[in-house]
């Protein structure tokens, strides 16, 4: 069966003016659309001689990250194993060339019963050709807003900023600097919306450089705390959008001569290992890895065995004090 | 075709009483069998209706890791899924659940070309069940002495640790302490010897409690450091055989009030991410984690093209220093 002849429901879909979904329901006899709509489709169908996907399930999915470098990655690569191992599933893994084609084509090669993408965008080139291959597919932490008929796995990355500086007032902070990740990404945007209501809540009002948008690296972190750090006056606290950001300001603190929380106090996001394994261990906005992976694959099994509602679930960050937090010392 | 009812190589090697290599050898018509023996094999062969494994190549290598939680794990998944994509070979993830044989029925139903193994030790009730997948395997870092018959690749655990020990022993110190991993692994006891060695080779003593062995998380390097630190006269420096105690130390010394380096030299051993993000950098050894990736997947493709000849290679650690390491304060 060649892929590239077949007609997809993506076709359908537009030739009936409908959304993926509303086709599967036809297909899968689902309720929940009209009649007028319903015997378009199905005429349609006909027409073009659709043919569902036949092949047997394999038993294995696919996941596809952004990279596999930074502990989150990582931390729900783990995550999504042991969910995958006790769903009976394989898990193939593998990082997004975008625009390259070539990791749908990959994927369209090996036989995987769907997919999940984690904190990717897919390029325009390539989303025409994985949608050819009509693989459910569930998105974790999108880095841009998906379209309406999407399946979406997140966390409350507002709410969990929010929380973070919420905690960094309550402490008395009141020049509290952000470092936040490329202003292009919605969980950034998220989580910098989430930063500046606590501090309008507070009636607390900072510079607006006191906001640093940068990478989500170690040392991009770093460089923007060492310049923070020479602001007049200086920031008594950092909340950083990742805990490898938060890490690179420990160094930058170091290099600065201050001490973490004494002088500067530190909160980050992501709870993965390394925010216990800081020195002094790192105050962080824990988001829920484990639910996440457990979540995604629920939702891409309901879609595995008929065509899913689009859904978007957020799941509850939770803030975790540790031991880079303090009151000012004024 | 029921995997339970044939006649495996193993079965024949052992009637034969060879090697599973040779075996190999007399099917795909290789040199190095004597006549005798590529009579007998052949005859057992045929009397026992061999038939070798007939299903297609999938383009899918299994990878099965001891754990997925260390920074070593991770950056060697990371460096597999690169070179497997550049191989055009998918890859599929497991953690081995040791004992139950779950993860070899997993193998089995996925059709995979080959496996990997990284810093496991199989149970000897999985082993026979494995071995009749007939799977072209490959061990990275094996945690015990692997079978003569099997192709390996590993660093140089015992040089990478002498040259670490070295560089304390030239910048001045005397009292140096060690934090290994478990005594039971190989790679354990070849750190431990390379630190005894260049202990030896400047003629330094150091009493045998200097030597923790425990596990390689940051909070059994943590424990280890605080007791260490605690000796009188004290260690001037530590060397961790691996990143994650080596941060265990830091969160020791801060404990004990002790500055790193100027109070303590911390020596780790893998040189992953977290060694770089320490505050200081972490002096460390760097394993050649990429080229072990690439080379345990050059290695599985020569087994997958024929009966591969059992090998075993080390690619050589490099020393990196960086600032948790200086010359003691007398």
């Amino acid at each position: 069966m060649s892929i590239a002849d077949r007609t997809t429901i993506a076709e359908i879909a537009k030739l009936a003016g409908v959304s993926v979904p509303t086709v599967s329901k036809v297909i899968n006899g689902k309720p929940g659309v009209s009649n007028a709509k319903r015997l378009t489709i199905t005429q349609l169908l006909h027409e073009h001689e659709y043919e569902p996907r036949r092949s047997a399930p394999t038993g294995v999915i696919a996941v596809v990250f952004g990279e596999l470098s930074s502990p989150w990655s990582l931390a729900l690569v783990s995550a999504l194993e042991r969910v995958a191992f006790d769903n009976d599933m394989g898990m193939l893994l593998t990082v997004m060339r975008p625009g390259t084609g070539e990791w749908v084509d990959m994927l369209g090669g090996k036989n995987v019963d769907g997919v999940i993408f984690a904190a990717v965008e897919v390029a325009p080139s390539d989303q025409e050709r994985f949608r050819q291959l009509e693989l459910p597919t569930v998105l974790v932490d999108p880095r841009t807003l998906p379209d309406s008929g999407t399946v979406t796995v997140g966390v409350t990355h507002w709410r969990g900023a929010r929380a973070a500086t919420d905690h960094l007032v309550d402490l008395g902070h009141q020049r509290i600097a952000m470092i936040s990740g490329p202003r292009h990404l919605l969980f950034s945007q998220a989580r910098v919306d989430g930063y500046r209501a606590a501090l309008r809540s507070a009636d607390i009002v900072v510079p607006e450089d006191y906001i640093v948008a940068t990478e989500y690296g170690f040392a991009a972190g770093r460089e923007a705390a060492l310049d923070l750090l020479k602001r007049t006056p200086r920031p008594t606290a950092i909340f950083a959008a990742s805990d490898e950001q938060a890490l690179g300001i420990y160094e930058a603190a170091r290099l600065s001569g201050l001490r973490i929380p004494a002088d500067v106090s530190v909160v980050g996001f992501n709870d993965v290992p390394i925010a216990e394994w800081a020195s002094p261990p790192l105050t962080t906005v824990r988001e829920p890895i484990f639910d996440t992976a457990r979540e995604a694959i629920r939702l891409l099994r309901v879609e595995m065995a008929e065509a899913g509602e689009a859904v978007a679930v957020e799941l509850v960050t939770d803030l975790i004090i540790r031991e880079s937090t303090a009151a000012p010392t004024l």
